[in-house]
């Protein structure tokens, strides 16, 4: 009875055929046609899966999220500044798996910004990893490594940096190689830091 | 004789159309369909104009860059950290005008992305925009107000903060109102400066 198995390999073929054409083209190249393309079927095959153009956009975004959810994360160092500094370089654009994770969000946010829903799950999505950041925010003051201020304002400004380092590192890999952008990100956050002696 | 005005008039209000469409619905919902309804004209006479989608999509990056290189600017104050704090305030979302500007420019990003050419011109951006900043960053540091590290890692790390607030202040305006884009500037190039006694 190999129906439910192959049924399952299928769902499977698409999403990677999504996410491939997603890494290659953004949300701007996703097309029925381009994930056919990929797949080497008919769009007429797809039209199963997708209905129409917003519910292939809908299931790219399930793809994305689940693959940023299960995806490798450095183990969690010493709590405080190092968890932190951990959970930066996660999101920097270090491997060329990085890039494509990075390159999907950040070409997700056109549609975000041009679809009231898409763009209510995104504000979501930063609200969460802001409350993912901030634990090690407060351990980092606790233990007085950063100075007293609003936990919310640390992972804001660390949100900042870090999403703004990516973009200008795939606009320009060769300028932000990967030991810069973790030498900039070292910089940057030894200057929110106490001194060590402090 | 008004043949000429009037085709310049009608060339303002094809960009003024694609600007406003950009604003409302980004990239992703630029079409010639959507700016003929903006100006309720047929598509047939805007295909004068654009006889592509991608002519359609260089325009738009024209208008944007040209209304980007145009725009109101505070008048630079004293030099070094306070002209860079200056020109950083610029580009946060702090007016509809520049939540309008940021929307088309974050959106751009996707398109980007998936075009060498429109990759390439991005890239440039960049580049033109770090070294724009890279003076007052100099000055700063020649006027020990910031300490003696390298002027191009400063400013792609403040270019870098300064995006990554546009992005979470675009999907979540009332959690970063003007006032604490500000604020959170203010506090981040304060923990980047010497100590004001030094």
């Amino acid at each position: 009875m190999p129906a439910p198995v192959d049924h399952d390999a299928r769902r499977r073929d698409v999403s990677e055929a999504v996410w491939r054409v997603l890494a290659a083209h953004g949300f701007g190249g996703l097309t029925l046609r381009a994930v056919a393309a990929e797949m080497g079927c008919s769009t007429g095959l797809l039209t199963h899966y997708f209905p129409s153009k917003r519910a292939l956009v809908r299931h790219a975004l399930e793809i994305a999220d689940e693959r940023t959810r299960t995806r490798a994360r450095r183990t969690p160092p010493e709590e405080g500044l190092p968890a932190l500094r951990a959970a930066l370089l996660d999101v920097l654009c270090l491997s060329p798996k990085d890039v494509a994770m990075n390159r999907v969000w950040v070409s997700s946010w056109d549609r975000a910004l041009g679809d009231p829903e898409l763009g209510a799950a995104q504000t979501e999505r930063y609200a969460r990893w802001r409350a993912a950041l901030r634990p090690h925010a407060e351990a980092a003051i606790r233990l007085g490594r950063l100075p007293a201020v609003d936990p919310d304002d640390v992972v804001a400004t660390v949100a900042a940096f870090a999403h703004g380092l990516v973009v200008q590192a795939l606009f320009d890999p060769a300028r932000f190689p990967p030991e810069r952008q973790t030498a900039l990100l070292d910089a940057f956050l030894s200057t929110l830091a106490n001194p060590p002696e402090s």
